[in-house]
């Protein structure tokens, strides 16, 4: 191919880029006045300011040379035994010891850097990789530039399902799972899935990739200890400081045995030399003398009243929770939303009756002052039109109320459409 | 294959992928009590600090939910409009109008992370890129996991000779140039040099990546208009501010054309989501009112006054500097340590006399309580031997003078070892 002048030739795996689905529709759905369950933004509330203005200002006064020059790839020494006490005591108080050393923790750029070395570092063109459905999709746009072959393994309410992953394993470079209040559906991995998963993987030498943003997040209780605590030397974690402290200095952490680590860091290094230090101390500055066991509580107290606030409501505008599993693709034809009851996080995951589609009814509840993301873009193969995702996070619980009551009006409007053209 | 328990099966990009020869040889070297030329620090007496407080204060005091929340992957508005105004300026002032659009400015985590993007968007496995002879090693480790054939192009004292890259352009995806004070060898691309690369990139459709973290730091003028601005929609320009305010706040930007930019964009988002919000904030408030312009200079006469010293030092301890270029591979052999004179930057570029080998004087230097970085690994294919990049930027100016003054005991004994083994 002759080049012309100013016309350039993209890489193949260019083609396999795309906008995000979901950060077009957030796009249409931030109109000023607008109730949004869409976004998957913490609450700014949750953001300890004080807290950051101490830190930055004692950060710059103890050491600024330190914080502003250039600094080690695997990140700040502290922040990264902080990062390996905090794990090892969690997953201990789970009931699964897990000795994890600071030399194996690498401080990442968000945990969204985490997946994109992980896919530079696993993923060659055309390798199988394995994801949960739906997944989260900010993993997939990570993995799909490395040009995988990208294969859903079928998921009930508590993940993936034993059955269809041991049909998917062969030749798989590994399984991305996200435990805990998955985004988007908001369900959790049993202690039951999580031992199997772990066996299974054990067994047949499948590498898991653990994402877990959200764990700290729980309002009832701690979920099960990680999947990477059982056999650490077959997983990679990942893990963000996003949710519990602030999104916008953009750190995050992976853990990784020694077969991986060096290439990561060695990935790493060529991606961004090292995550910024000046951010690195602060945290670990704000983090010192136990700060999060004091705040991560009131983040939960305070999603967990949204929580609740969006069950009420749902209740309210669509009569009780029927029993069954929403997230599960096959689930029976129904004639009312249902929903599920996440134990945590950001997200609760729902399904419009038999019939409708989640994006036809996106307009109809933006004419009513609603927002939400339709649940199809998550799904790696094809997509439950009928699910959509809701956040309770952001919006206050009296938002909460009128977004559920604007939504089953919505619902009712689109439901109404479809009636006018089955009559045509 | 059969995968076995724990066996991870890497991508084939991560035998590529190798930890930087420049950072173990600074492991080596950073002992405490060396002068160290080795370092590409920038000195830590330019960080404006004081600024920085204020910035972080105002910014948390402000809009404290907007620095810390996710924010757009393009980057901050305030920040990219800041950018693109700084370089249709300069570029104006350069004789060269390039009016930068703020539309075309992502802000990047580093301006390693640029060169990151450039190669997933453009670079498939064997895919031919072009890059100068020596080059900054950062760039090639962002190219290689993306698995091409890097061409060397004969390079002077000018940068790339124009006989050679004629010869290598059918079919190469770009080719890379650091024009203004190059790491490793602190040479500039002189006006002539830059109309001849841009007309045959132009005539060729040869895409040019331009990298330029250091044309803010020149001595006694501005060097010549960027290449970028001479055909802006065939070139992709990247941008630092690590070397006018901090390297640990991690923020650089690229500037490209519409051609590219969406996926850029994407490869950004699927990288890290986007670069620290709240960086991006401080850094646009300290370079509010025009602070750079008074900063910048004080930053140029520091760095230059280094310069003047080591060139002060080279000339006491090995005589006057020979006429002719240390930056050509092929030239003449001498019998005196030969070095040239960088007119910015951090960075002056040596050759030991023939028969010599910098990797073998290091030992020696370090003994002496002197470190430098061997020139050999910034050559992308044979890498000239007798090369040694001396840092002037993070030493003073005594320890400028007490290292030179190592350096030549350093190469006397390293001689004299020679000498015995040659007449053993």
């Amino acid at each position: 191919m002759t080049i012309t002048p100013n016309s350039w030739q993209l890489a193949r795996r260019a083609a396999r880029m795309n906008p995000s689905a979901i950060r077009e529709i957030l796009k249409v759905t931030e109109r000023p006045g607008i109730i949004s369950f869409a976004g998957g933004l913490p609450s700014s509330k949750t953001f300890p300011v004080a807290e950051f203005e101490a830190a930055c200002a004692k950060v710059l006064q103890d050491d600024p040379a330190g914080a502003l020059q250039y600094a080690a790839s695997e990140g700040y020494g502290p922040l990264r035994e902080r990062v390996a006490h905090t794990l090892s005591q969690q997953s201990a108080a789970a009931g699964v010891p897990w000795a994890v050393d600071p030399a194996q923790v690498l401080i990442t750029t968000g945990s969204q850097q985490g997946l994109d070395l992980v896919a530079k570092v696993l993923i060659d063109a055309g390798s199988k990789i394995l994801v949960e459905s739906p997944t989260y999709l900010g993993a997939v746009s990570a993995f799909v530039p490395m040009e995988p072959e990208v294969v859903s393994v079928a998921s009930d309410e508590y993940g993936v399902v034993m059955d269809d992953l041991q049909t998917k394993t062969a030749n798989a470079r590994f399984l991305y799972v996200l435990p805990n209040f998955q985004n988007p559906t908001g369900r959790t991995m049993n202690e039951a899935r999580r031992a199997a998963v772990s066996a299974l993987a054990t067994e047949r030498g499948l590498p898991l990739i653990e994402d877990n943003p959200y764990g700290d997040l729980w309002f009832e209780a701690a979920p099960p200890a990680p999947l990477s605590a059982r056999h650490p030397d077959g997983c990679i974690y990942l893990g963000s400081f996003s949710k519990v402290l602030a999104p916008g200095l953009r750190l995050g952490f992976l853990v990784a045995p020694k077969a991986v680590y060096p290439k990561l860091l060695q990935a790493k290094q060529a991606a961004d030399l090292h995550s910024p230090g000046f951010n690195q101390r602060m945290i670990a500055e704000v983090m010192k003398d136990g700060f999060l066991d004091r705040h991560v509580p009131t983040i939960r107290a305070l999603y967990k009243a949204q929580r609740d606030a969006m069950l009420a409501a749902l209740t309210q505008h669509f009569g009780s929770m029927p029993a069954g599993d929403v997230a599960l693709p096959a689930a029976p034809a129904d004639t009312r939303l249902t929903w599920n009851r996440p134990d945590g996080g950001m997200f609760l995951w729902a399904r419009l009756p038999q019939g409708m589609s989640a994006q036809d009814l996106l307009p109809f509840a933006v004419a009513q002052g609603v927002a939400f993301v339709p649940g199809a873009p998550f799904y790696a193969d094809h997509g439950d039109a009928r699910t959509l995702r809701l956040s309770f996070v952001t919006p206050s619980v009296e938002d909460i109320h009128c977004g559920v009551a604007a939504l089953a009006v919505g619902i009712q409007k689109y439901a109404a459409s479809l009636q006018a053209i089955a009559t045509l």
